[in-house]
């Protein structure tokens, strides 16, 4: 096995940066007349300008809401797929629900053989899948990489462990592809039954892979690693194995274009500043333009060890959606945004629910470079306006916020 | 849509058994190198004339216990496999615990097309296919044949009927794929729900249809046929829609051979007598050889109204295991036609268990020219010789005995 997937992934930022956005121009300008929400979103903007991640910034974001509404008006995919439904291979339902388009005829059609491929799967492996295959694409979508990479693969699918153990066993199944925890139940039904599993190698995603379950794997001599996809996107991102162990952080896809907003807006935070996983995906049949993920990430700076010049991020590090009630008003961090988009002397801010002698209590702690009592004031008075719930507002000095990509912090306990 | 998938269908019978068997013949020429047990099933059978139907009659069965035998120890296919592991796409687990390879690069590698188009089918067609994908190779085997047709396919799995319908009645489903049942507890809830859903064909297997259950689904405007497939073979047989609707019978699937054997025995019986179902695929990858499925059907002659004059059988008229216990003793179908087989005068011959004075009895019913007594006493010593237990013998005339495929009936009753 080669140590790269392909020359893509090591070619120089500017390069892939110039090709990525001459690819999206010209997939936007070739999609807007067969996508009419692609078209609505692109609104009054030439889609022959998008060209660099400033032209990308100013395009509204699609968010899950505006999908599940879109879906809704017009089935099965709401105007974002450049294809009819019939000139898919697949249609999928995630909870929601929202519905995603799919394609096996075209090998790897989410890009999942180079994610797998930096986890060390390869020709040679026979590979259990742990994913759904039923409604959901989760199944379908690794095992498209997966053979595209060559290996064969059992479609074990989710629960039925003895089976699953017992089929591992007989194959000599090597790499485990599926939830993290799933592999741990796999594991110690095997010890329980006696059967000896051969798995080296372990692909995960779908939920938290704690530490200390990365290090039992790795006791019992399988390399696990991470990947970040979703149903609507496919493979986003991946951790990469250099040397025999996983390095920190994943390497982003190459088919698509990631960016880090402020929770609540469509701005692109600094490098290394915790937001939210914003999506543009190079793929004509399924053009999803800014797709807001919901999930929140960092840009972790400076080059791979690994070798990989893409665009490196944290993982996964919660989620962005932090709506909440404050005396029986919903607070949305698109509020927070709009409020502070009101003061321009205003910088970050962060709203902290609390709990007061029986009452729910908001502090906007709010960064500006001077302690100014007017606009202390004046931001308590559109808080008022905006919110329709009293705030406190307390001026803080650029930078003092937590990274920690929170908008709204709800404290409160409830024992 | 064309009436017929292709001009094989409708080929004269005869230029389809030389072209079968000169294909038959040039695969198992080539194929036993490569298959240990296939070798090892043939024998001092010299592939190359394996020509026709009575020199495969032949060979020796193979049988789902020798299957799981050979399996257990050669993993995971046994040797009767061409190819290694890796170079199918999939390893799949049934109950048994018994394997089968599959392969989606190939497309429509199961053969389940030709019987989908047969239930009507195509490329505009909206297919919820509710057969499993996990473990087993169901939900893939028929997603392979509706992609190769060009239909879409929603992998809605086993269960979660909500989801499904909302699923079905989003993408507006034309064609629903799965076992017979499950289409009911579709309706049902869709009725409950007041979700609209668009269903006019239906392709059923895996289980019986009753006919009352058919006419309901005729009576909601869905037109339903059955298909036979199973797990190691792909498919065997299907209905036809003929006019707008089913016709009776089901026409043998253009890529196998399909024999009715006596059960216990590989012997051919006449045509329309009942027996067990024995194929023998014409595929290169996984060329299984005379494979009983235990399961029973009959050969319908004349031909069919729809124009294909492919084999008619009459579909699955039961299981073919008769085996059961008499006084603590295993008696099998294959004990019956050993014991045939030491007297040439007998014919077909029935074992009929009951019970009386608190005790099992063991009644031989044996088709013969002439009553015989000497026969009769010959034939029950040797039932205790072979049997292990004391049996009565009656010798009737030949063809007395119902033709419904039973070796051993089993009339005890137990409450």
């Amino acid at each position: 096995m080669t140590a790269h997937f392909d020359a893509l992934e090591t070619r120089d930022p500017a390069e892939r940066e110039a090709a990525q956005f001459a690819a999206l121009a010209a997939q936007l300008v070739e999609a807007r007349s067969a996508a009419p929400a692609l078209d609505a979103q692109l609104g009054g903007i030439d889609a022959a300008t998008v060209t660099d991640r400033a032209a990308l910034a100013a395009v509204p974001l699609m968010r899950k809401a505006d999908l599940v509404e879109r879906q809704q008006a017009a089935p099965p995919f709401g105007g974002l797929a450049t294809l009819p439904a019939e000139r898919f291979d697949h249609v999928f339902q995630s909870p929601g629900p929202i519905y995603e388009p799919g394609m096996v005829s075209v090998p790897d059609w989410w890009r999942t053989a180079r994610a797998l491929h930096a986890g060390g799967i390869g020709p040679d492996d026979r590979v259990l899948n742990c994913f759904s295959y039923h409604l959901v694409p989760a199944g379908i979508m690794l095992e498209s990489g997966a053979r595209a990479l060559g290996s064969v693969v059992m479609p074990g699918g989710v629960g039925q462990s003895d089976a699953q153990v017992a089929a591992a066993a007989h194959m000599g199944a090597t790499a485990y592809v599926g939830t993290p925890d799933f592999l741990k139940t796999l594991l110690d039904k095997a010890a329980e039954t006696g059967a000896t599993l051969a798995f080296t190698k372990a692909w995960v995603s779908g939920g938290a892979l704690f530490p200390s379950l990365r290090a039992a794997y790795a006791e019992a001599g399988i390399a696990c690693v991470q990947g970040y996809a979703t149903a609507d996107l496919g493979s986003v991102a991946y951790e990469t194995v250099h040397r025999g162990a996983p390095l920190p952080g994943m390497i982003v896809d190459e088919g698509v274009i990631l960016e880090i907003v402020r929770p609540g807006t469509g701005d692109p935070v600094p490098a290394g500043e915790v937001g939210e996983i914003v999506v543009t995906l190079l793929n004509p049949d399924y053009p999803l333009l800014r797709f807001a993920t919901g999930d929140m990430s960092a840009v972790l700076e400076g080059p791979s060890p690994c070798g990989r010049t893409g665009l490196r991020i944290k993982g996964w590090m919660g989620r962005a959606d932090q709506t909440t009630k404050v005396r029986g008003m919903f607070v949305r961090p698109e509020q927070i945004a709009a409020l502070l988009a009101r003061h321009p002397q205003a910088g970050k801010a962060r709203a902290t629910v609390g709990r007061a002698e029986q009452q729910d209590t908001l502090a906007l702690a709010v960064e500006a470079t001077s302690r100014d009592a007017a606009l202390a004031a004046a931001l308590a008075e559109t808080a008022r306006d905006l919110l329709k719930v009293r705030a406190t507002v307390e001026l803080v000095a650029p930078g003092s916020l937590p990274n920690d990509g929170k908008v709204i912090d709800d404290v409160r306990t409830y024992d």
